[in-house]
């Protein structure tokens, strides 16, 4: 019999669920090529706007498949829904059962999301760093924060939001991390003094500039997961010294690489994947002033992952 | 909240289930280009072997928009498990909401596949056909005659499959239709003889020759839905008058119609879509001695339709 939960009885597992290692093992799994993971399927809707994305895949020799639905539908908020809703849904591996529905929804894509976020964050920002600067003012940024404190030595946060009311309500519920907040008003000067920027918006332009960043700034860019939205000016990834992503066969369609490769301003070749990063086999940052980039478009290993921990900590507790 | 429920649960709606209409008109909508259906997902396993079809969309101003996830793990018979597993879920078309998750263990997907073949029969074949045989011996040949039988006037039933116990084994189980019941031994004979052909194994080489079809030969081939499965030698499809797919698309890279045309013994300018006979824009048989073939490879469409149905038939019980 499958298990099955809706987010109210998810939310109280995640603040036990350990994931990094885990996290960590899959990205790593995947760029050796022990994983199957189709292309992302997508439903696009007009009338209202919605985007559904369907990610789904397995590691060899693992327990399960997934298979994960997260949508959005901007148009929920006037209706008094949340916009983000969905599922994962774990199947056995070798017999197709399925063995876990979890009605979450899209919040464990925000969390898996922020945990990759993160984990890309302190394995590429140089180790000086104690000043972080997140743009945007969504659930992801307010994820993107706990999980980096949770890794890093965060002493002063800084958040950039297009609406200043939005950043100040991120602030008063960031409270619980005892950070040093600033909610600043000039996205420039902000980034020219961070070296280390979170992109969390769904962008269609560019909102961060080339001219902004300072040697020695890493950024972590999760915000576009499509092959239209866009956070980073693509000089930007043409200047850097270390480009990532999390899925070179994904990003090359969708996210900042990809755009930045359809302008002609960096090639296929410079890219590492963040599982090589992990495994090691690969460089990152190898001086403090190198300017590096992670561009994490979501790949369907880390919904098998957050699942299969939320399903464990289930049968656990 | 979601309605969640078990094959136990849907198996006693399925009996007063009246969707023939709804199947035809989601047909008849595709055809016209308002449904929005993307390609196939597919995970492929090797140990044990297995295969898992994503299939999802929406009709442009519908209610729901469905994913279906069905699996087939031969090896699960010999741990005393069926193959088939899988769910339908449907999600609100304006906010993204899961409306329902149906656990059908797949046989959704059977029902709904043997409905568009009994339609497909009755709009392609001639007139006064009051025998046919069903090969193979799997839930798809059960399924195939209960629905033929309750769309046309069937008189005599012929069964052929590799294994002659299983075919007998059909036999027994379809002593409800209270049809005069054949188990064949020559399927040559037995094609020769019958104007109504429904194939529904999942042969990866051709089992019904073309020089065994006579004129005046309706085939609906069920079985095959991936780039290599295939029941019918491509000369059957070279003969033939009139050749009807599910989706032009899709047959394209799936079924028999991908088969013949890699073969070149079609060219797509050949094809009808099912929604177009329905519709009454394309003709199908003309002449009585014609040979007509359905190509159905299932299409996220009949999902959808089945799926609302079990939904409505729930919540009106």
């Amino acid at each position: 019999m499958s298990t099955i939960l809706t987010w109210p009885q998810i939310e109280p597992l995640i603040k036990n669920l350990d994931v990094y290692k885990a996290m960590k093992d899959a990205f790593i799994q995947y760029s050796l090529g022990h994983a199957e993971i189709p292309p992302v399927g997508e439903l696009i809707m007009d009338d209202p706007e919605g985007e559904v994305h369907i990610k789904y895949g397995y590691l060899k020799g693992g327990k399960h498949y997934v298979i994960k639905i997260a949508s959005g539908f901007p148009a929920n908020e006037q209706l008094g829904l949340i916009p983000g809703q969905g599922m994962m849904l774990l199947f056995n591996l070798s017999t197709g059962e399925p063995d876990a529905v979890l009605i979450d929804n899209a919040n464990l894509t925000v969390i898996r999301t922020a945990i990759a976020g993160a984990l890309a964050s302190q394995a590429l920002a140089k180790k000086s760093v104690d000043n972080a600067l997140i743009i945007g003012t969504g659930v992801q940024a307010r994820y993107q924060a706990k999980y980096l404190c949770d890794l890093m030595s965060i002493k002063k946060l800084s958040i950039w939001g297009r609406d200043k009311d939005k950043a100040e309500q991120v602030k008063r519920d960031l409270i619980d991390l005892h950070l040093d907040i600033t909610v600043e008003d000039d996205l420039e000067q902000s980034a020219s003094r961070s070296n280390l920027i979170i992109t969390t918006t769904s962008a269609k332009e560019p909102i961060l500039e080339s001219d902004w960043i300072q040697p020695g700034t890493h950024i972590t860019a999760v915000g576009s997961d499509t092959h239209e939205k866009c956070e980073l000016d693509f000089n930007i990834l043409a200047k850097a010294d270390v480009i990532v992503a999390d899925s070179i066969e994904q990003n090359l369609i969708r996210g900042e690489i990809h755009q930045a490769i359809k302008h002609g301003a960096i090639d296929k070749n410079q890219l590492t994947e963040i599982g090589e990063i992990f495994n090691g086999t690969k460089n990152g940052r190898t001086k403090d002033d190198q300017i590096s980039i992670a561009d994490l478009t979501g790949v369907a290993i880390q919904d098998l992952v957050i699942a299969e921990s939320v399903l464990s900590a289930y049968q656990n507790k």
